[in-house]
């Protein structure tokens, strides 16, 4: 079966997309094929085709925040069937089999398979979502609750659950106090389900621009970090804190490891192009503090944050465009013009 | 009353040890006074009195393994009395009333007091053991049992607590796997504890000269990390890392976290003078793995650490040095050559 998608050709001309036809994986018996409806731009994409995380596998159609109808499954498929609204994140597969796959973190199995830029055993090479169709073993597919809208829940399935899995895995809840650093795409979310999950939260922010939005969001605490002395204000407050910041330059890292409480974690789940410089040990000894970073979630972690979206009602603050005007999307991400995420909606014939 | 110490007067000259006299802190209610029988010499004295750390306030006793015997105890002292044989180590106060103080975690007070190097908040400046005499709050003093001699209890109480805080606090025991980087003094005690706490024990060192001594140690495995292509063959295997490197450019961290299982921690208690640089984030992500420190233990880890030793009859490996030769064991130690710690006892007329 093959699919329709706006690819990349050449990194340095990251905005011409151009529409091929591609092949998708080869048929298996847990697979199932989805009609895509959505799909989100997530920072990844732009970090992958400007060639910031390296040079990518050229053609390449990327996109991993992916929602649409099921319109075919292999024959030992149990969880889902023809019709169903279902969901790909930025994790296609992994090797089912490993010490991590086994303990509910196949999104740490050393042989996991990105959604795009990326290879199966059998070398087929991984497309994403700003296409068509879009083929995955059903582990790595999320049924989307009907009381959620697929524009919604699109780009959930990366943004939104790069945060709620290190938000619960660190003990986000009632009584604990959580920062989020960067209220972008990501940053949003970890505000919305940090509250919703029970959390008082300090959003960070390096400019006052989006303080009204971030209120809004629900925050409790407003820090402007180029105004404030925050570090002195809130030393050792903190029980967690999630950087989605993606430029290692942008992060005031010792200064906000000094707002953590003794042995609590500073989370970064931006992925810089270029590497942490500077760092200073002496910085953690204060309060025996950790740096670290955790990659996407489970699909335990997956189904639990889309059955609070649903429960609680939490939408996303999104922007829309027809997957035609793909390039406009990327162009705003990257210049930082995005509140606070683009879903393309499919407009391909 | 007065107390009569090794100083040093000048960064440059840090192997220039005049004995000097000295007022010791003024007397309190909880203080314990203790004529020092021994001093470990730790590598913190090295970074310190070569101005490594920054420029120390000169001239400057320090000195922070200290075990002798106790001379005169404030009113309100309830722990020890005068004749007990008593430790302090690298901290000598806190403020004593902060949440960490009140929870076990007076060694991250934001307000401690180091035992050398540092003021009183009256400004009175504090002075280590290096010398004949110490004055202590007997939050800070530890008793020594029995069982243990003062040359061997000595280097414990900072060599010693900085690793065995970290191993217990980050569940070094029966069932886990803990890789301990630089068998130095530091390290050695961690594999000495680790081995003690029922851990599976991995020492990392980057040569094979020690290996002999670390087989004794009791080690179950040696990686010599400038032979073995270890990152590869260890990947994913380790609970916990605590390394004792304490310079920058001698931690392959990349490698080393890569070593580690999902979320789990490594713990620079080395605390180098120049900051890490090339730090990659990618390389938390694949295992969602964290770097940290942290600054040596509380008083009951410090007690239980003593008890561990005594009841299994734990043993440093030191060398010994009457303190008039304070100078060749610090030089010793300087230059890497000392299997693995110096400890002085006092010939101080």
């Amino acid at each position: 079966m093959s699919a329709k998608g706006y690819a990349i050709h050449d990194t340095s001309k990251y905005t011409d997309f151009k529409l091929i036809d591609y092949k998708l994986k080869e048929q298996g018996d847990y697979d199932v094929d989805v009609a895509i409806s959505h799909c989100g731009i997530c920072a990844s994409d732009l970090h992958t085709i400007t060639g910031g995380w390296g040079k990518p596998d050229l053609p390449l159609v990327v996109g991993h925040e992916i929602v649409g109808k099921c319109t075919k499954v292999g024959s030992k498929v149990t969880e889902f069937k023809v019709g169903d609204i279902v969901g790909v994140g930025a994790q296609i597969s992994s090797c089912f089999d490993c010490k991590n796959c086994k303990n509910d973190n196949e999104n740490y199995c050393p042989d996991w398979v990105d959604t795009y830029n990326a290879k199966y055993p059998n070398g087929e090479k991984t497309m994403g979502g700003y296409s068509t169709a879009i083929r995955a073993h059903e582990r790595f597919v999320f049924a989307i609750p009907e009381a959620l809208e697929p524009r919604h829940a699109a780009s959930m399935l990366c943004a939104g659950l790069t945060v709620y899995s290190p938000l619960v895995r660190f003990g986000a809840g009632p009584g604990k106090k959580v920062g989020i650093i960067g209220i972008g795409g990501l940053g949003h979310y970890a505000v919305l389900f940090a509250k919703a999950l029970g959390a008082e939260v300090f959003a960070f922010s390096h400019s006052d621009r989006k303080v009204d939005d971030i209120k809004k969001m629900g925050a409790d605490h407003i820090i402007v970090t180029s105004k404030e002395n925050y570090a002195k204000e809130h030393a050792g407050e903190l029980d967690l804190i999630i950087s989605t910041v993606d430029v290692a330059s942008g992060v005031d890292l010792n200064n906000l490891l000094a707002c953590l409480g003794v042995h609590k974690h500073f989370i970064s789940v931006g992925l810089p192009d270029e590497p942490l410089n500077g760092v200073s040990p002496a910085a953690f000894i204060n309060n025996g503090c950790f740096f670290g970073s955790t990659h996407i979630g489970n699909k335990k972690e997956a189904n639990a944050m889309l059955k609070l979206a649903a429960d609680k009602g939490i939408k996303p603050w999104i922007q829309e465009l027809p997957m035609s005007k793909v390039a406009e999307g990327v162009k705003a991400v990257k210049e930082g013009h995005v509140r606070y995420r683009y879903v393309l909606h499919n407009d391909i014939e």
